[in-house]
C-alpha cells in the first residue's frame, strides 16, 4: 500500500505541474491524483444533484447540505431539493452504506469526473461522497463567465485512517456551537476525528446522571448535557466525524474529587479554583472501580466510538508516595514503582472498557509491557515513542508536532509527519500500526471566543499532511492554499478571521483600530509554554484572556510576506525597484505608526503593556529604511551604524507582553545587507 | 408632555457640552438628561447584579443576558448567576411587572444612577429595565486603569412609544436566526416594534395549519412554522419587543392565489414566478371573508399583539375594472369608485379584526371617512398624510425617510421628523395620535445574506430620532456615535461588517482582496429606485445578489471622511499641510488602484461590470492629485485644464453596475478651488 501511495504522489506532481500553468486549483487537503482536462463545467441556477445508487437519509442530508453551502459560496438561490433523474448536474453514486458506528477503517475513497455538461462523484460509501463533496466545493470558482468547476478527473483516498482534532473543553468551556462550526471546518478539510478532553483538573464537562456531582461540583455549570452530547454526536456522524470522548484520569481529575473526594490518593476537600490541591485517583480502593465501571458503562452508552480515551498523561506520583496504604499496597502487590501502580490501575480500567465494548485509548505514558496489544497510544512524546510501541504491536497516533496551542507556524506542524524520524525505520507491518494523528487544541489561553483563531487555518495543513500523499511537501504551495482555505472557512461559521478584528476594537474601545491592526499584523504569541511559564503564581483559568496576545493570530501572514519581499529584493542583487518600493510602504507605515498608535496605547489598560512593541517596530521601520537608503544608492552603510542598529534589533526580539514582533529578521538581513557595497 | 420633553432636551444639551469635555459619553440614543459627575465605578471579575422589587423569569433572563453580553464585551469570565444580596455592583429595581402582552402604552423609562462603589437602575417594570440595562453597556469602556463606567446619573424615556423597524421577509425570506441577532440590535439601540411583512407577492411566510396551501403553494418552501413563530414571538418579548404581523391585501397578495386562486378577481392559474400573474382579492365574495375570518382567527392566536397590519397599500384597480361581477357590486351598492370597494373590505376586514380582539393597522391607502377612528395608519407618503390623518382624528406613524432600502445616508433618515413639515402645525391633541415611526427592510434587493449591512448601522440613527429628544440633532455627533454602535453590534452576531468582506472574497475568488476593497470602500448602492427601474423584463426575486453593489455599505464613511478631509484644508485656506497630507495619500491610492484591481476584473465575472468605475476613480485621483499640486504652490490651474477635469469628473458621477463613485463631489471642489491663486 505505501509504495501504491508513492506512485500515487509522483502522478500528483507530474499532472499538478500541468496544471499549474492553466490552472490553480487550489485544493487543500491535495487529492491522490488529479487529471485536469480542458473546459469546464458551469455553475448556475439550473445546478442540481441527484443521489443513484446507495440512499439513505444521512446522505440526503449530505446532499443538501451540500446544495445550501454551494448558495452560500456562491451566492445563488439553488434549489434545495436533490433532483429525481439522473439527469443532474451532479450525480452521486455509493455502492452502500457505512457501519451503524463509524468505525476506524471505512473506505473514504472517492472518484470525481467532472465533464463540461455533468459531474459523477463515486465512492464505496457516504463517507468517500462526503469528501467528494468537500473537493467539489473548492472546485467552484469565479471565471470570467461565471462560476465554474475546472473538467477534471481526481481519484482520492486517505494516506491515514486517523485524522483529528483534540478540543480540550476542560480547562475552557467550549460550547455546542462552537464544536459545531468547528466540525463543519474539519470536514472541509477532511478530518475524520473529533477528539474531546472532557475533563480536567479545571472542570468535568459532561452530565453524568448516575453521578451528578462530577459535573454539579466539578465545573463552573459550564459542561455538556446528555442531549447535546447526542446532539452533536449525531451531528458528527452526518459529517463522516466520529466523536472520541477522553476522560483524563488518574492524574489531571482534580474535578472530579470536588464532588468525589473519596476517589483521591491525599484527603480533600477540592475544589476546582486554581489554588485548589492537585491529586491523583487512589487506584487502591476497589470503590474507585465501582464506580468507575458504572460510569464508564454509562458513558459507552453516550459515546457510541469504539474508542474510549482514559488519558493517563502527567500522573503525579508524589499523592501516592505519601500515601502509607498506596505504599504498602504497591509493596503487598509486588510492584516495583508508581509506574507499575499505573499499569495495575490501566489493567484493571482495560478491564472494565472491554466489558462495555470499547478499545482503551490513552497518551505515551499508558504503555507498559503488562497491557495487551490491543490499546492505542497517542503519543505527545513523538515519532520515536510511537515507533516503539509500534515494534511491541500497539497502534499509535502522533499528536507532538500538532500541538496548535504552542503557536507554531503552520509550516513547521506541516512539516512533522507521523511516518518519519524512528518511524521511516519501521517494517511495513510496523508501519500499518500507526493510524494518523491528532491536532491538539489545549486551551489553557483559548476560550470559546479565540479557539477558531486558534485552530483555523493552520489545522488545514495538518489536515492535508494526515490525507495527502507523503510526498506533498511544497511549504509555498501550502501557504498559497491555505489563504483560501482560511477565507472560505469563515463561510462555515467559523470566527478566525472577524473574531480578531471585533476583539481588537474591544481593547482600543472606539472605532478607528487601524494603527492597532498594523502592529496587531505583524506580532505573534510567544511559542511554546512561554506564556505560562511567565505566570507568577498559579495559572487562573479564570482570568480574562482579552489582550492583544489573545487576538492576533499563531501566525503573521503579513511577516511572512514581507520576509519573503526581503529576500526576493537581496536575491534581485538589489535591482529590484518594485520590491524595494513595496519594502519601503511597509517600512514607513511601521515607523510612523506608533505616534498615531499611541493615544490609543495611553488610554485603554488592555493595551499599555504592548507600548514598547510599538517604538520597537517603529524603531525597525526607520532602521530598515536606512538601510534600503544604503541598498538603493549602492552605498555601503558605516559599520559604526550597523553595530547600533544590531544593538537595537537584537532588543526587539525580546518578547514583550508575550508577543513577538515578526519582522525583526528580514530588517536585520537588511541592515547587515547594507554593510556591501554592490555595482 | 411636549413642553416637558423640549426642556429636557435644553438640560441634555447644556450637561452634555460639559460632559465633553471630560470624556465622550458616545451613547446611542441620546438619553433625555446626562448628570456626569467625576470618577468611575470600575468593572472587573468581581461585578455581580441583583434584583431588587419586582421580580420575575423575564426580568431574571434579562439580567443574565446582560450579564452575559457584559461578558462577551469586556471578555471577562463573569458569573451568570444573580447575586443574591443587596451589596452586587449593579442593583436593578422594577416597580411591578408589565400587561401581559406588552401593550404600546407601557412606561419604558428608567433612571440609571452611577456612583464609584456601585450602580442602582430603577424604572417602572421590566421594560425600563431592559432599556437602562443597555444604556449602561454602552457606557462600559477600557480606561487606563480597567473596564469602568463613569459616575452619572441618567434619567432618559422615549419620545415616541412606537420605535420599529419593518422586514419584508415575503420578497425574500429571512430566517429566524437572522430576526433574532436583529432583534438583539433593536433591543440594543432601544427599538420596541418588530413589524413583519409576512405575504407579498412573492411569498406567503407563515404555516397556516388552517390554509396549509397558502405556505405550500404560496411559497418556494421558505417560512416559518408556528413553532418557529411562537420561539421568535417570544424571544422579541423577552427584550421589550412587540411583534406586529402584515399580511398585505388585498393588493400584494398573488402568492395567497396560487393555492386559493378563488380568492382573486382574476381567474387563474397563479404561481409566485416573476412572471406569474398579478390580481387583488374580490371583495364582493362572501367566501372571501369566510376564509380571511378564520385565518385571521388562527393568526390571531399565534400573534398576541394588539395590532394586526393588513397593508392594503398600492392596489391595482385593473383587476377590478376588469371584472363585471365586480363592477356590478360596485353599482349596486352605490360605490362611486374603487377606493369606495377598498374602503368596503376594509370595514368587512375590521369587524373580523375586531373580533378577534386585533387592532386594526394599515398603510396610507386604509384612510377613508367609512372607516372608524380606532385604526391605525402607517404612511410611506409623508408627514403632511399623517398630519391629515391626526386631524381627522386617527392615530398614524411614519415611515416616509425611513425606507432604508432607498440606500439614503443615515444624516437623511436622521433628519426626518414624525414632528415636523405639516405635523408641526398640530395641535397638541393631535400630535399625541402620532404614535412613532418604523424604519422599513423592504427585500427586493435584500437575502438573507445581506440584510444586516442594509439594516445596520444606519437603524440606529432612526431609532436615536424616535428615542431621544427633539432638540438632538447634531449630525456629526450622531455619526461619531454611529460608528461606536456599529461594532458593538457585530458582538450581537450581527454581519454588517464582517459579511461585506466574505462577499468581496467571494467575488474575487481569492485572498487578496486589498485592491478591491478600496474600490468598495468608495461606492454606495444607486439611490431610491434607481436600481428596479434598471432592470430589463420582470424582476426576479430568485436573480442571485452576489455583485459588489449588494456586498458594499449603502453608505461609504471613507467617502464621507474624504469630504469632511476636503472641506478642512479649504476652511484652513490651504494652509493645513497635515489634513493636504492625509487627502494626498487617499487620492495616491486611488489613482494607483486601477492597475492593481484590473486582473481581478477580468478574472470574475461578478466584478467585471466595475471596470469602469476603478477607471473612474484612477482618473479622479489623478485630477484631485493635479489640482492639490496647484493649491499647495498656490499656483492657479489653467482654466482649459479645468474645464477638461470637470468634463471627466462629469462623467464619473453617473452611476455604473448600479453603484455611484462617492468621492466626485470632494474631488469637484478640490478642482474649483485650484482655479484661485492663494496667498
Amino acid at each position: 500500500m505505501r509504495n501504491q501511495l508513492i506512485s500515487s504522489a509522483i502522478v500528483l506532481v507530474a499532472t499538478l505541474s500541468a496544471a499549474q500553468s492553466q490552472r490553480q486549483l487550489n485544493l487543500m487537503p491535495v487529492p491522490s491524483t488529479v487529471q485536469l482536462g480542458t473546459g469546464q463545467l458551469a455553475i448556475n441556477q439550473s445546478f442540481s444533484i441527484a443521489i443513484a445508487g446507495f440512499q439513505d437519509p444521512r446522505l440526503k442530508r449530505g446532499a443538501q447540505r451540500f446544495m445550501s453551502d454551494l448558495s452560500r459560496q456562491t451566492g445563488m438561490l439553488l434549489k434545495q431539493d436533490l433532483a429525481q433523474s439522473s439527469s443532474a448536474t451532479l450525480l452521486i453514486h455509493a455502492d452502500h452504506g457505512t457501519e451503524e458506528v463509524q468505525s476506524s477503517e471505512e473506505d473514504e475513497s472517492y472518484e470525481l469526473a467532472v465533464s463540461e455538461s455533468s459531474a459523477k462523484l463515486s465512492a464505496t460509501n457516504p463517507l468517500g461522497i462526503f469528501h467528494g463533496l468537500q473537493t467539489f466545493l473548492q472546485l467552484v470558482k469565479p471565471t470570467g463567465s461565471g462560476f465554474a468547476v475546472p473538467v477534471v478527473t481526481i481519484k482520492d483516498q486517505p494516506r491515514f485512517v486517523w485524522r483529528g482534532l483534540l478540543i480540550d473543553v476542560g480547562r475552557h468551556f467550549i460550547p455546542v456551537d462552537v464544536l459545531k462550526r468547528n466540525m463543519d471546518g474539519m470536514a472541509a478539510v477532511k478530518m475524520n476525528v473529533l477528539h474531546l478532553h472532557l475533563s480536567d483538573n479545571e472542570g468535568f464537562r459532561v452530565e453524568s446522571k448516575r453521578f451528578p456531582k462530577l459535573q454539579e461540583m466539578g465545573s463552573d455549570g459550564l459542561y455538556y448535557t446528555q442531549e447535546e452530547i447526542r446532539e452533536f454526536v449525531a451531528y458528527a456522524r452526518d459529517r463522516g466525524i466520529r466523536v472520541v470522548p477522553e476522560f483524563d484520569i488518574p492524574g489531571h481529575s482534580r474535578s472530579w474529587f470536588v464532588g468525589y473526594p473519596e476517589l483521591a490518593s491525599s484527603p480533600g476537600p477540592y475544589k476546582i479554583e486554581p489554588d485548589g490541591p492537585n491529586s491523583v485517583m487512589d487506584p487502591t480502593r476497589e470503590g474507585t472501580y465501582k464506580l468507575l465501571d458504572k460510569f464508564i458503562g454509562e458513558m459507552a452508552q453516550l459515546f457510541p466510538d469504539a474508542y474510549f480515551h482514559i488519558g493517563g498523561d502527567e500522573v503525579d506520583g508524589g499523592p501516592w508516595d505519601a500515601n502509607p496504604k498506596i505504599q504498602s499496597f504497591i509493596h503487598s502487590h509486588g510492584m516495583k514503582d508508581n509506574q507499575d501502580l499505573q499499569a495495575y490501575f490501566n489493567r484493571r480500567l482495560l478491564k472494565i472498557l472491554t466489558k462495555h465494548h470499547k478499545i482503551m485509548m490513552g497518551w505515551d505514558e499508558i504503555l507498559h509491557p503488562d497491557l495487551p496489544k490491543t490499546i492505542v497510544v497517542q503519543s505527545w512524546r513523538g515519532q520515536e515513542s510511537l515507533a516503539t510501541a509500534a515494534r511491541l504491536g500497539y497502534s499509535g497516533l502522533l499528536s507532538f508536532g500538532y500541538y496548535i496551542d504552542l503557536m507554531w507556524p503552520a509550516w513547521r506542524h506541516y512539516s512533522v509527519d507521523p511516518m518519519a524520524e524512528d518511524a521511516a525505520t519501521l517494517s511495513l507491518e510496523e508501519k500499518r500500526r500507526i493510524l494518523g494523528g491528532e491536532a491538539c487544541m489545549w486551551t489553557e489561553w483559548v476560550t470559546a471566543e479565540n479557539i477558531d483563531n486558534r485552530v483555523w487555518p493552520r489545522t488545514a495543513a495538518i489536515a492535508e499532511r494526515l490525507w495527502s500523499p507523503e510526498g506533498v511537501q511544497d511549504i509555498g504551495s501550502m501557504y498559497a492554499r491555505l489563504s483560501e482555505v482560511s477565507w472560505r472557512l469563515e463561510w462555515l461559521g467559523l470566527t478566525h478571521r472577524s473574531g480578531k478584528i471585533q476583539m481588537l476594537h474591544r481593547m482600543a474601545g472606539s472605532e478607528d483600530i487601524s494603527a492597532l491592526r498594523i502592529l496587531a499584523d505583524v506580532v505573534e504569541p510567544v511559542k511554546d509554554y512561554t506564556r505560562i511559564s511567565n505566570v507568577k503564581g498559579p495559572w487562573d483559568f479564570r482570568a480574562p484572556l482579552n489582550r492583544l496576545v489573545d487576538a492576533v493570530s499563531p501566525e503573521s501572514d503579513r511577516a511572512r510576506r514581507f520576509g519573503d519581499l526581503v529576500e526576493k529584493y537581496i536575491q534581485s542583487r538589489y535591482r529590484d525597484q518594485a520590491t524595494a518600493g513595496e519594502i519601503r510602504i511597509l517600512l514607513t507605515g511601521w515607523r510612523d505608526n506608533d505616534a498615531k498608535l499611541h493615544p490609543l496605547l495611553e488610554h485603554s489598560f488592555l493595551l499599555r503593556d504592548v507600548t514598547p512593541l510599538s517604538q520597537d517596530l517603529a524603531a525597525l521601520g526607520e532602521s530598515g529604511l536606512r538601510a534600503l537608503d544604503y541598498l538603493e544608492k549602492s552605498e555601503s552603510s558605516p559599520e559604526s551604524w550597523r553595530v547600533q542598529q544590531l544593538a537595537r534589533v537584537e532588543s526587539s526580539r525580546e518578547a514583550k507582553a508575550d508577543l513577538l514582533l515578526m519582522v525583526v529578521a528580514p530588517v536585520e538581513r537588511l541592515i547587515e545587507a547594507s554593510a556591501r557595497q554592490i555595482h
